[in-house]
């Protein structure tokens, strides 16, 4: 069956700031060549970060493509595409936060966009925070928020958090702590 | 805190077949200019549909942007930016699965990547199923699976779903049947 659709030339058209667009063109099986999309990330890592209490730490910033503030999970792109992910969580925590951890544990990895776009997010849980200082990007607002996990939960069914690193996380979060009970 | 973040141009770089490409030039609060990108995507919806028997209709279908096969929520693009999702969920459902539903219920809405991209997919929830055709587009090739939502589960914490609308709507799903026990 992988032998149905078969990706004969990959050209790149633009070079962005934290993407790269290419064009594929697609050879289907009937023979017919078709040009799609192909969307280049260097991918990114995201962190449930628990404190002693049990509420989550979420940042709330401005999102340029949304035009509109947003509460998402710490989270930030790899440095290269090479950095473990487990890194650039303990980093992007500790730069966002404010907070740093030394027990990062591995939740569930996604794709964002599987339709045109390989970037992938791992998604991390941090615990036992120790107070560090936030150090951000230049660009980079970030408010910081503490919040019980069932209000989290919440908050998605009444489409108040989308970011879907952010829900997918959160939620799994969730179910992980319903399974260990 | 909105006025710190400012964007002063939208700038087209390249249409695609199906996202947009942009460079949007971004004030500073200190002054600077800077350059980001920007992906426009007409937005999609997904379904999570639900047998008689309880299992869930999933797709595997071949994902150039990842060059490999991914199992997936039966799921597709608006026809238009306006199609209401509740349509572009029905249609697709029928059109992936060769199954169709009069009820569809809105479970969770979803910004795939907020950093660069306006992506938006609605996630439904389908029961009832009726019999109908599967209906593929050109250079779709999709084979529909069933499975039980605790599997799917598991196979989210093992890596082996990591399609983000389809993480976040079974886990989502999940937690309602659980909420509603």
């Amino acid at each position: 069956m992988s032998q149905e659709i078969k990706r004969i030339k990959r050209e790149l058209v633009q070079k962005g700031s934290i993407i790269d667009l290419y064009k594929d063109h697609i050879q289907l099986p009937d023979g017919q060549v078709k040009k799609w999309d192909f969307v280049k990330h260097k991918g990114a890592a995201a962190v449930v970060a628990v404190t002693q209490e049990g509420k989550l730490l979420m940042v709330r910033q401005y999102r340029n493509a949304l035009d509109r503030y947003t509460l998402e999970l710490p989270a930030g792109g790899r440095d290269t595409p090479e950095e473990p992910t487990i890194e650039c969580a303990a980093r992007e925590l500790e730069e966002e936060t404010g907070f740093r951890s030394e027990h990062l544990e591995h939740l569930i990895s996604l794709r964002t966009t599987v339709a045109f776009c390989d970037e992938l997010i791992d998604v991390y849980v941090a615990d036992r925070l120790i107070p560090s200082q936030q150090k951000l990007d230049e660009g980079e607002y970030i408010h910081v928020e503490e919040y019980d996990l069932d209000e989290l939960c919440q908050m998605i069914f009444d489409k108040k958090i989308q970011d879907s690193k952010t829900v997918s996380g959160i939620l799994a979060y969730k179910l992980k702590c319903a399974m260990e009970k």
